[in-house]
């Protein structure tokens, strides 16, 4: 007979339970789900607008096939809210006018531009994922990674800017620009964000006895997202 | 020891090989794959755009899944053709005027008629995929049962449209004519498609060989549709 496993999902599911006693703590994670729920539900219905602008159906498949693994990472987070006996809808309500600008400041002029938008915003995702998952209780952790799981849509991006600049290369510096203004709308919205919502900015830099970045790790997390654009710009054939 | 199990797999794929020796059934099966595919990806495309019209995020997010979960059906679609050696877009190229035809008589005028024709269009799609399904080789109808294997995303709609007519039983009248429209409108198109296409009529009414309706079971078949239309429509609320 094999020895008894160590089970633990029951560790994990006590670890949980201890962080969210903090009730900023808990306050945060919401919050932070809330912003992500609502995040990936604007980026399918914008996903879903751009894909009109396809020149084909292939393209349309392509862009289309984008927005329907955003809506699949909105509804694992909806249902993760669920499970912490949270409403969904009043969690994402208070971003709601922070993704309107930021969509309305943002919205592509022609089908390129919606390609780099969704290029460089589903790689900022990703990343902003990646970095805030480390501060997370074990349970919150994997949903966020779990959410991140379905990937690699957003790799015909590449082949269809390139050919694009082939074609054009004034196409290149218009895209530059436009990457620019992306990276630099979302990093001021974000830091909007952090400013208004105490509880998840916790959750980032750590409560009195749960580990988080300093002010010189938030500055060295931007500098990481920041260099990981430059390399998505670069991949596209983009100054950035 | 069990008993060596039969293997169903290599049995049916021997079966599905021989239904396409028949390059009629080949042809058919494949503007069959095409006609549903480019349904599913005009069904995404025109519920993610519904989901505009919705009142609230609750709404929005249930119809995005609608949508969403018809983009996976598409996926499948896509892949069963690419399985067959087959171009997925231009399998689905021949289809491009019907449906835009079909969605431009049936554009929706607020989000009720939206919420009808999604239902309807579910509903109808879903039945004719069973109906067809059965004069299939063993593969395709596999193909077919599957993509079909996600559902109760249009549930919701019950509701929603049950409200609507509780608080103002005008618009009862109102959509119980447009759903008449609706399924005149697909019928009607639905009939074009078979006239055009010898293959995917072929599919439906059998070869030499090979077993299909007879006139009177196509009838029979469009009794059936339309019976189960009108319990859609009762269950709405509605007169069919």
């Amino acid at each position: 007979m094999p020895a008894e496993p160590v089970d633990l999902s029951s560790t994990s599911a006590a670890a949980t339970a201890a962080a969210f006693d903090d009730p900023l703590y808990r306050t945060g994670v919401i919050e932070l789900l809330g912003v992500l729920a609502y995040g990936e539900l604007t980026a399918f219905e914008r996903l879903a607008e751009d894909s009109k602008l396809a020149p084909g159906m292939r393209d349309k498949a392509a862009i289309s096939a984008m927005a329907s693994a955003e809506f699949g990472h909105f509804q694992a987070l909806h249902d993760g809210l669920v499970e912490l006996g949270q409403d969904p809808f009043e969690a994402m309500e208070p971003f709601h006018e922070t993704y309107e600008r930021f969509h309305a400041r943002t919205a592509p002029r022609d089908w390129l531009e919606g390609l780099v938008k969704a290029y460089v915003g589903d790689g900022l995702a990703a990343d902003f994922y990646r970095e805030v998952a480390a501060f997370l209780d074990q349970g919150t952790r994997a949903l966020i990674l779990e959410t991140l799981g379905e990937t690699g849509h957003s790799e015909f991006v590449v082949g269809r800017v390139r050919e694009a600049i082939a074609e054009d290369p004034r196409v290149g510096g218009r895209l530059a620009l436009w990457g620019r203004r992306l990276v630099g709308e979302a990093l001021s919205q974000a830091q909007g964000i952090a400013a208004e919502h105490d509880g998840l900015t916790t959750v980032l830099v750590g409560g009195a006895d749960r580990p988080g970045m300093d002010l010189a790790g938030i500055g060295r997390m931007f500098a990481r997202l920041t260099e990981n654009h430059a390399s998505r710009m670069a991949k596209l054939g983009l100054a950035s």
